[in-house]
């Protein structure tokens, strides 16, 4: 938050930051989604929809896991929400009472803990290890499971580490949440966004499990604010009574919009930006090891590198951007875990910038006095 | 819930069925608006937004209260919410703890129970009377003023019953609810929307006094979900901080839409509606009373009429349904003082129809069986 109060200061001062800390696209949606929001506001279809969302557009989610994943999962458990804040909000209202505890990562997206916080819920830290790739494992979970213990929320790809779980392990968890009678929550935001893999999705795991989706990050709509919750069946009509109390609907032009984001010409621009993505993280990573950062767990999605380099990362984060303006989010935005020598750099800039920035990160390592 | 559900069967088995239950404008958002809509979308200012929203919308939020209420807001304690609800539920977490407890009136709108409930505190209802205009009094809140008491929520104009407060009875209780140490939050959502008498605003009473305001209704703006609420200026911090991590920003191209309904081609455009709104009012109230409903306190604002049927409302409503294809809201959903008996008849549709829904609840009415 300083950093990111001085990356501000700085350019109000007319200085030229180079932004590695943003967690959000730099490309906006798709053509065709822009056209259908425009048709969509000129149309007037502008009034609340079905709390759930629009039946066309669960429809059209439903199919994209039938086709892209081939995994069956009928409309009805799909919920259309407002951003995957509020399907995370809705969901942390439904599962989490005062006291109850939920297992979450450590370094993880801070906002596990903020939702299950806000209903009176205890987030309880999951220290990952570089060794099992920032994820948890099964072993972590079931020395952690307590007798509050209601479930565990995972993301993968993670924030802020880029990593993913193993099909395997994430299998393993399933299986053990369910013997506990738990519920798996897999944060699946940035699903598409994986390179030199496939990407992959928790459905179809045993027992409850509820995954939480988003058209922002793949789909490059972040300010539309929509997103998915995909629920057990059992779990929908009290998903679905929450919601209508807390949020009413999601935006309405915005699910007319996203509509368009499955035709195959949406589809083939955002795996063109996927490309793009995985080349700007083929650039990075190896530009960060030869500024002297160590990347103990090689990112393979999001689009996060998340580095240590060996010292207090937020003096660290402080000197670089005063050094050479070129901004990063320290580690313990994400945790307690060691995260304090961390550094996580978002590739939402393009290559001209990361090409100035990876120099300037190097000229700054290789010339600052060991922190 | 069933009243809409059959409502939804009759009309799927193709019966026409006239809507008299939608807490929502027949009119979509002013043209103006709907272009600044699509030019944000054109032009890619869809990205996330500072978490208050942009402070260009801010400052005009805080000139509109200057113009129309003579009221002084700075733009920093503005904060742009995903609809009123985000509004609401930001507040409800910043506001409500464990079993605090929060005044409500009853009737009233039922997300203020499920606000006030999601974050594990208690909502007590305030039973208000027909003699006070189905609105609190400082004297009714002086006696429910219990240990665990945090503050008092009230809409004004009401859901379900069209009613406003008086001035003098909002400024004794601001000063008592002052003097407790309470807040009192307001909610303003359909403030545009009185007829016969100029809207107001509580800003400027004393204490720590919330409002909670909306683009949904005389904005005509539902589900482009944007909302706003002033804060006192030491909750802006601890506001901010809580949405950013339960919403992160509301809907971007919403804001920059929303910009233009200030402009005085829109306001010309939403009078001309409120207009229109009080017409149907002014036919629709006197028909009810022909047939034989009571309508103890005169709504002023909303779109609503709040009734009593005389009997059981729920079977009322339902057999109207049956008989007659209208459809109406037993008062039930607004809580549970005397609320079996109303009725809440919404004017959100064109005069033909609340024509001939008024012709067939006079027909049903003087035909019908005392429920």
């Amino acid at each position: 938050m300083d950093v990111l109060a001085r990356a501000h200061a700085l350019e109000a001062a007319g200085r030229r930051v180079l932004h590695l800390e943003i967690g959000e696209p730099d490309f906006t949606a798709p053509a065709p989604v822009v056209e259908a929001g425009m048709r969509a506001l000129r149309d007037g279809r502008t009034a609340y929809t079905a709390t759930l969302g629009l039946l066309s557009l669960r429809e059209q989610i439903a199919a994209f896991y039938r086709s892209r994943f081939s995994v069956e999962v009928p409309a009805s458990r799909i919920a259309i929400t407002s951003g995957a804040s509020g399907g995370l909000l809705t969901v942390a209202a439904l599962y989490v009472g005062p006291g109850d505890e939920i297992l979450v990562p450590d370094p993880g997206y801070p906002g596990y803990r903020h939702f299950v916080r806000a209903f009176e819920g205890k987030a309880r830290a999951l220290p990952l290890s570089p060794a099992d790739d920032f994820q948890p494992t099964a072993a972590m979970i079931e020395k952690a499971w307590g007798r509050r213990t209601k479930g565990v929320l995972l993301g993968s790809p993670s924030n802020p580490t880029g990593t993913l779980i193993s099909a395997a392990e994430l299998a393993r968890i399933a299986r053990l949440v369910a013997k506990r009678r738990g519920v798996l929550i897999v944060d699946e935001i940035y699903q598409g966004l994986v390179y030199g893999a496939d990407p992959s999705t928790a459905l179809g795991l045993p027992g409850e499990v509820v995954v939480v989706n988003s058209f922002s990050k793949y789909f490059c709509m972040t300010g539309w604010r929509l997103g998915w919750v995909v629920l057990p069946p059992r779990a929908v009509r009290g998903f679905e009574k929450l919601a209508q109390h807390l949020f009413i609907s999601a935006p309405s032009a915005a699910q007319h919009a996203a509509l368009a984001a499955f035709l195959p010409e949406s589809l083939a621009i955002l795996e063109q930006r996927r490309s793009e993505f995985a080349r700007r993280r083929d650039f990075l990573v190896p530009e960060l090891k030869r500024a002297g950062l160590a990347i103990p767990a090689e990112p393979r999605g999001a689009f996060y590198v998340y580095a240590d380099c060996g010292g207090d990362a937020r003096r660290w984060c402080l000197r670089l951007l005063e050094k050479e303006t070129v901004a990063a989010t320290p580690g313990i935005d994400f945790g307690a875990n060691r995260t304090r020598r961390f550094v996580r750099f978002a590739y939402t800039r393009a290559m001209a910038d990361l090409e100035e920035a990876a120099a300037r990160i190097r000229r700054f390592a290789g010339g600052a006095p060991s922190a």
